[in-house]
């Protein structure tokens, strides 16, 4: 959606409450993309309006260097953030702006910020060689004109502005004429430079609307993280700093605490000054990818709850703020070719990545098997997921985070460490585990004792209000449930016994399959004429839903199914993750046992998974079964 | 489905149970149509295997008259009984049979049973006359070759057999000849026609199986009435009375009751050793187009339960037999063209051929609004049903059922019998109250006394067992729920009033139309960003499931909706059967004060209806909201 659409919808909400948005970067290796996502979920349960990423074409550090289109695309289609991109004119030649923004549309990203970007280097040896080939833009104001032919009304364009003078240019009504000459161009909104002189801020912004400019103003602001980095920056940008600023931090330079605790208070009252004077109802925060620093600017204004603050590194990144009071138990995707995405499969809840890429060629009436009961199933892309890997952690990582298990012990132990909170991720599971398995954790805690290894779960839900704190989800006054579910290994030897007692079970249905494809199962669908081609059988038997929700004035919503098709292709993702891990092993000297323990685990275990189809009855019926293995 | 592929189902099942199949003729009016509809309807609840038709090609008495096709495509469409259509190929030209072929395979008919019918009567005029046009079948067994050649395997083809004789050929082996012939040419089961005498059947099975004929053999029934029926189909079929059957029957012939109960102890004992012979496992019962003799055969033989016999007239007619395990809460159509049809508008619940008669052009996949989530609602078909009338009865009935209304309370009172059970229909309901209205009974009677007309509801259910008596459909270990619904008729004077209460409570959403179109509601799909095209809007939002089911292994259905471009469709019909009522008051002299009631109802009435989306609570919320208007 377009950022001024969103700023208009606040505005006219009673009582009206200013928003903000975060300002990132790309980093510069993989690592620290992944690392910088979880950061992002964290920081989408504050609910910020939109988050931007600066220009960084890409591949110039290595050839698996992320890039701001890639960023944009992750934001929008899995993280469900809504997103502004920048983009920079000089020394862009016009082939590349038209793909960057091709592919800005195809994610779905409806916000650019049109800059001008670095002045163009003077290599004239390069300049004559590129003679023919460079055609690219001078000014942000031709960037902004390039967008609107191309794009018409599509894209909601933003430019920047310096209320206190630019390195180029000193003279703050000259740069009002040329903001005023890329307003013209059509831009739609203003995000200036960091500042930390309000006065004169303000009086700037008077200046601008004098002018005749309307369209809204967001004030870009930096958090004051240490003495050093805050006078370097603002050299660095040529901006004022206020005597004040320094009465109160030049006493305490030497202790980085002090200093924040004063920058946060000082930024707070400017903040604070902004909002009070009329012009200003959001905040553009400069994170420099962090995420403290900003939130608790927030906090402290009052626009975020503490409650933010205090638990964010603890909840579930995945987790559903109940401010989006539009949204699934899973993140929705802004993604436009993913707007019908109603459902997902339970296998990949903790592994968002890896099923958004792999159902990245889905049209958008197909998620999945389109929205129930056509039975043909769409194919699950490969598990080359553009050449990102499967365990989403360098090899480093992985034994960082994982050590060295050598038995079946060792092995799940690492999986109670994962459920019991000690972990924030496993090989198969990208997200942290959240409080709703609390109920059902002296259970799975037992069952990876005895080296059943559990792998996936959800408890039985029956009928909890939807604002529920840890089950909650979609509209205000609905209820939720959730049939009771369990993913695991179990010892191949095992398997007879398990097949008899979970066969015998009206409640049960499940899914077993190992590493060489061999499938059993009772998933429901099973009725004497399957076979046959008549009318009489109900349709949507194909998948089974395990949480639904019921809502005023809605048909039922059934977001999370388990189905046969899917658990294939899972089957298929989750021992090519075993693999990896062992080739990891493979890889790393000394690691002979854990690569032979992975190993045993692909062909000693069968990946099975279970559905408590009564979810009315406290009975845990799963359990008591698999107890019964011991 | 193919009777051959019913019968060869039920033989494998586990304990294979004795099978039947009911046969009828066309009714010569549209009200004995009407009758026998609700006869069948309720014959449905003994779960036959199939009915069959006799034929008739219709037109011979009005331009109203129903055709065997008529029927044939209402039993598969709207009672969702599988059906077997006579065709007789002799007086007949190809184009007609062809015609009556092609139409049975548009309804999703599969069974024909193929006879040479009547012998051609001799009319030199008309056959010169007729001498190009005509170039019908000579032999069943011309027929049976014809519907091979055209339609390949679709059919599953009848054809008759006459174990004692025929009137134009009395050599039962000659019979066997040419039976065998028709076998040949590509039948698939043989029923055969009345007859008493066991032995002689059973020795006439034995020849005919040494033959090598082995498709499937299935005695025809004829139930004892009277002694003067009995005697007179016995003698114009020529078939043999065995003396044990006069003996028993003669003394008591001036008896019928008595004739009825020692015929049908004959006749069962019959049954009993036709399916000990081994030769029979399907029994087809001539009803004659009454229901009573052959049910109580059947529940002699211990084939259908007590039970059915007993309570046959008072149960639902629409309700559904548990025996059918995948059913949905309204009956499932047989027609291919609605093989996906898994969800009905409510307010039709009543009104079931209306609403397959309005829905008929509708594409597979269009039940209703692409099963959910599609906004393009497919318009619903005209008012004028194929020249049926809205009231499915006769002036003559309506006057009858209804009498002669001319207070406000003389129409409450109406409604009162209705709901009571003690009237079976309504000009908008054709079929009785079911107990599910029990528990909200005395709030509906109290409603009515009070002027406030109800005019269809259901309770509030939160999941019970899907084989509850009462509410339970679908397959079985499922829970089923319903959300509280309301529909009826407000003084247009109390219009503000409810609209006030109704707004201010969070669990309710409503719709209410006048005659004159002017739309009020709440139906939960207003959002503050409704207008808008963004992917952050939930789909679905514009249908409220009102019926739904969680069952093992499957996802939620969902059958029952409330949705506003069906209830704008409904409102049309529900306006013009009152004005058709009033219609038929103006056209029976001194009904004025009856047509003005009508009238006044019309003008300053408005129809409502209110959805209790809280279906946890206990508290009526509807009702008491409604009492606070008295």
């Amino acid at each position: 959606m377009k950022i001024t659409e969103k700023l208009q919808r606040q505005r006219t909400k009673e009582p009206s409450k200013p928003t903000f948005s975060f300002e990132f970067f790309v980093p510069k290796t993989l690592q620290g993309v992944q690392n910088l996502y979880d950061r992002m979920d964290r920081m989408y349960l504050t609910n910020p309006q939109f988050i931007d990423i600066t220009w960084n074409a890409g591949g110039k550090v290595s050839m698996n260097n992320a890039n701001t289109n890639d960023l944009i695309h992750t934001c929008q289609s899995v993280l469900g953030l809504e997103t502004c991109m920048h983009l920079t004119c000089t020394n862009m030649p016009v082939e590349k702006i038209d793909e960057a923004l091709q592919k800005a549309y195809d994610s779905g990203c409806q916000n650019i910020l049109a800059l001008r970007g670095d002045p163009p280097v003077v290599d004239e040896k390069a300049q004559q060689s590129n003679a023919l080939k460079y055609d690219g833009f001078n000014y942000a104001k031709d960037l902004v004109k390039h967008i609107r032919d191309k794009y018409g009304d599509y894209f909601c364009i933003g430019v920047a502005a310096y209320p206190e003078g630019h390195p180029e240019e000193n003279n703050v009504d000259i740069l009002i004429d040329y903001l005023e000459e890329k307003v013209n161009a059509g831009a739609d909104f203003i995000i200036t430079q960091m500042f930390y002189d309000t006065d004169s801020f303000i009086e700037w912004c008077g200046k601008v609307r004098a002018k005749g400019i309307d369209i809204p103003i967001i004030p870009g602001i930096m958090p004051i993280m240490s003495y050093d980095s805050f006078l370097r920056r603002a050299k660095w940008c040529q901006i004022n700093i206020p005597k004040f600023f320094l009465d109160k931090l030049d006493p305490v330079k030497e202790d980085d605490q002090a200093v924040r605790l004063l920058g946060t208070d000082l930024v707070v009252e400017m903040c604070q000054k902004l909002l009070d004077s009329g012009y200003v109802t959001h905040l553009h925060m400069y994170t420099m990818n962090l995420e403290k620093g900003s939130l608790i600017i927030l906090e402290k204004l009052k626009i975020i709850p503490p409650l933010h603050l205090t638990t964010l590194t603890t909840v579930n990144q995945f987790a559903i703020s109940t401010e989006h009071d539009d949204n699934l138990p899973w993140r929705k995707s802004l993604n436009p070719q993913r707007k019908n995405e109603m459902v997902r499969p339970i296998f990949w809840q903790r592994r968002p990545y890896s099923y958004v890429a792999r159902t990245s060629e889905w049209e958008a009436d197909e998620f999945p098997n389109g929205r129930f009961g056509d039975p043909n199933s769409p194919a699950f892309g490969g598990l080359d997921l553009l050449g990102s890997s499967l365990i989403r952690q360098s090899g480093k990582n992985c034994l960082q985070l994982w050590g060295h298990p050598t038995t079946l012990k060792d092995f799940g132990d690492l999986i109670v460490k994962y459920i019991s909170g000690d972990l924030k991720c496993l090989p198969w599971s990208d997200t942290p585990i959240t409080s709703e398995v609390d109920s059902i954790l002296h259970y799975l805690k037992d069952l990876n004792k005895h080296l059943i290894f559990t792998i996936n779960s959800q408890p039985k839900v029956n009928g909890l209000p939807s604002n529920d704190k840890v089950f909650g989800w979609g509209p205000k006054n609905g209820f939720i449930y959730q049939k009771g579910y369990l993913e695991f290994l179990l010892p191949k030897a095992e398997l007879g016994r398990f097949l008899e007692l979970v066969n015998s079970n009206d409640s049960l249905t499940y899914y077993a399959i190992d590493n060489d494809s061999n499938l059993y199962s009772k998933d429901g669908s099973e009725k004497e004429n399957a076979d046959s081609d008549n009318a009489s059988e109900i349709p949507g038997s194909k998948a089974n839903s395990v949480t639904w929700g019921i809502f005023p004035g809605r048909e039922v919503l059934q977001p999370t199914i388990v189905e046969k098709e899917s658990f294939l292709a899972w089957k298929d993702e989750f021992y090519e993750i075993l693999r990896q891990w062992k080739i990891n092993f493979d890889n790393h000297e000394g690691n002979e046992k854990s690569a032979d323990l992975i190993n045993s685990i692909i062909n000693d275990y069968i990946l099975c998974n279970v559905v408590d189809n009564n979810f009315i009855s406290p009975e845990q019926q799963i359990y008591s079964l698999l107890t019964q293995l011991y």
